[in-house]
């Protein structure tokens, strides 16, 4: 059976005889039945009864059913009824807007409102950039999606994708302050989505694009920037890539290798594979080999799409052809953005000497990081329940600050590649060990780090662009 | 030069030498200049020097500047900036998104966000329904404009449209806990903005259209009425013709006249002056007579649109034409939603005993309400600075509360009439005169009073459709 997770948490209502034994029998009775006990309050206390929550996490609904069984098995106790935490915290959803300013009375409306806010409205349709000091655009940034690829459930939909917009809204509020808004777009028609995204941009200072298919999600993406004067922003490619490579960059610290001197074979060419392997040759890795589903990718063999073909052009300069397995003997590191279980363990133990092994299918990865342990030096994972998690919140809330910060019209290679050393250097030199390659996702300081980085690179632009240009020589 | 409004109110800092007649000096300034003060704050004070802060509201920025120049004028006082309040409220925007659940820790997340909330998505994706109490859906609905009819300003644009629809979002919030969102749309074409918000529904729990231009707001709203599965409703329309019904309730208790006996002349057939037509039918008044700019409609004539046809069709019983003026003499009730001054006092005079005048043009009224009051029993206008103001924020946060609570597909005729209902009796009997038939748009019980007038409609609506059909007799 899986572990316990708090995504499977429960709260039990239950009216149990007054006495010293009960709550000590119920946490005996859950504990037993496999969950771990989280919390015990008496909610309600009488002469001859009680009534007490026990909350606690289980690993599955049929687990949680068990668990409300065990309880029920016990003398006395009656179940009132079973409530599931995760279900209970969606309630009416995760968001609200809320005014900043106060409408307490006439002057405040008269300024906010009617008839004051008219020469506000004005000041913009006379200089439209006055939009991002007197509006929430300054602020605020669309989250998009058309709900084809969420998580790892597919192609859900648009409404069945709103909870995880709203988590990832909520998180961009919390970490970084930025107010981010879902966009769940119930099309995914590539030239429908487009043209929807631009006819809404006006509110927003930024978007980030997140679970859409590949390859859809790239055209989507290259046309946005071309066409929108915002940044646009996929994470499920550049928020993972910026994190691998800031995972990446301390792995090396621990196993005291150069980034210019490593071999890297990347398992998975979707969106994630494909910005992955951008951001490396970006940061100086000279050797990447790529892997599909049906082998490396070389140059010798047609590739139907575009995306594929480029990363043909730009990988594999030795010409390597044949499986995963083949490429990863003798390989530095590795970095899996695929399927469970596509990496063996004698295959890790082929690799070079203090390997690297990054498993990041989720929720199970391309290899039980414990069996990679025997082999690699340095292993990290998706999951939060190994050490290592490489997980985007230590990238996106940060990167969105300071695009919106440096108030850019578009976010650079360059951009990402200071976001990711941000990340790094968040793990001092007394920190760094194997296990310990990446700030905690709860690191307040990550965020703000990251969008320095940002702002810095866009003052630095900002300033050569700026300069005359040197003369012809 | 108009009078002074917190709509231009500034805050000029002021160092002066510290002695006690300085602060009176500078107020006495300010008010000479024709300002009014409304606060006066010292900053920082020093043994000879201290700064000030006056706060005063003028009619215009060239005002303002008059203001700040008489201050100059002064011996020893140095103007150091002034500041626009009204700008100042709006820098970095009106609205934030606010997570309702904290993550502050990995169990936090884990219901949130991943894993968790991949159940949440799951349980949607298999029942859609479920999207109504699991997301933002609930209590969510999107403020919708495409900038071509804003306020009095015009085709403006959506960027500047804007700051209008985020003043609107924060009304929502603090009147009726409606959590509201700008959707400001770049485009005036009818196919594509129906398109886009059908597209973007997903995440809406009802829509608010604003501020579109007739006649394709009549267009838009009836597409995606018909389209959506959610209440549709244009403020502009249905708002003012709510505020209007209440408003004329309560007049005609002051006069002691029958709904169904008034004659009502409206001038303006416009998006609010067509839905006022309809909803004034609805309430049972039988004798309405429209004008548009070139005089009555009748049905003898040929309409070039739509809406038009249908305000000859069902008012003018009588067959009745010529002028505007012509059509008010003897008339019960004139309601105003058109241009300023073309009403007349001598026309007001010609109505029947006991007149009621609705001048909603706005800023400036079809008739000054002075001149009104000289003959007529009841006057209304749009403005906060006389009597019986008749705004729209009295109608349509409760209405939104009402219709997402009710959780209904759609918004009834009824419906409005019901929340024009529970306004009017928002006055009592002691309270009603000829200078209050309509409660202050700060009256807190409005809104909760209109959302229930709905819900009750809707319960109505729905046991009626549960009930079995009546046998054909």
């Amino acid at each position: 059976m899986a572990n316990p997770s708090p995504g499977y948490s429960i709260t039990v209502r239950v009216e149990a005889p007054s006495n010293y034994q009960v709550t000590s029998e119920l946490a005996a009775a859950v504990g037993a039945a496999g969950a771990q006990v989280t919390a015990l309050d008496v909610v309600e206390s009488h002469h001859d009864r009680m009534v007490v929550d026990v909350t606690a996490n289980t690993s599955s609904p049929a687990h949680a059913d068990e668990v409300a069984d065990a309880i029920r098995a016990i003398d006395g106790l009656v179940v009132e009824h079973v409530s599931d935490r995760t279900f209970l915290i969606h309630l009416g959803g995760k968001l609200e807007v809320v005014p900043k300013v106060e409408l307490r009375n006439r002057d405040d409306l008269s300024r906010a409102y009617t008839p004051g806010v008219a020469r506000v409205c004005t000041a913009i349709a006379e200089d439209e950039r006055l939009a991002r000091n007197l509006t929430v655009k300054r602020n605020t940034i669309a989250v998009v999606t058309d709900g084809s690829a969420v998580l790892g459930l597919g192609n859900i939909g648009p409404s069945a994708a709103l909870p995880v917009m709203e988590g990832k809204a909520a998180l961009f509020k919390q970490f970084a302050d930025v107010d981010a808004w879902p966009v769940c777009i119930d099309t995914q028609d590539t030239d429908e989505i487009v043209k929807i995204v631009k006819a809404i941009a006006p509110v927003y200072g930024g978007v980030n694009l997140e679970d859409i298919a590949a390859p859809r999600c790239f055209e989507v993406e290259a046309r946005l920037r071309e066409e929108l004067d915002i940044p646009v922003f996929h994470d499920d490619q550049h928020g993972t890539a910026i994190v691998v490579l800031a995972a990446l960059n301390n792995a090396l610290r621990v196993v005291d290798k150069r980034i210019e001197d490593i071999s890297v074979v990347i398992s998975g060419v979707g969106a994630a594979g494909h910005a992955i392997i951008q951001l490396l040759l970006e940061a100086g890795v000279l050797n990447i080999v790529a892997a599909g589903r049906s082998g490396v990718i070389s140059r010798g063999e047609e590739h139907s799409d575009e995306h594929r073909r480029w990363i043909a052009e730009h990988t594999n300069e030795a010409g390597f052809t044949g499986s995963l397995v083949d490429a990863v003997a003798g390989a530095d590191v590795f970095v899996g953005v695929s399927a469970p279980d596509v990496l063996t363990e004698d295959a890790v133990a082929s690799m070079a000497d203090r390997a690297i092994v990054f498993a990041l299918a989720n929720p199970d990865p391309e290899i039980d990081p414990v069996l990679a342990g025997r082999h690699a030096a340095v292993v990290a994972t998706g999951r939060s329940d190994y050490p290592n998690q490489i997980n985007n919140v230590l990238a996106f809330p940060g990167v969105f600050r300071g695009l919106l910060d440096a108030g850019v019209n578009d976010v650079s290679t360059e951009m990402l590649v200071a976001a990711a050393d941000a990340i790094s250097k968040n793990v001092s030199d007394e920190e760094l060990n194997p296990s310990y390659i990446i700030p905690s996702v709860f690191d307040r300081d990550v965020a703000r780090d990251v969008a320095d980085a940002i702002v810095a690179v866009a003052e630095r632009d900002a300033q050569r662009d700026a300069e005359p240009a040197p003369a012809a020589v």
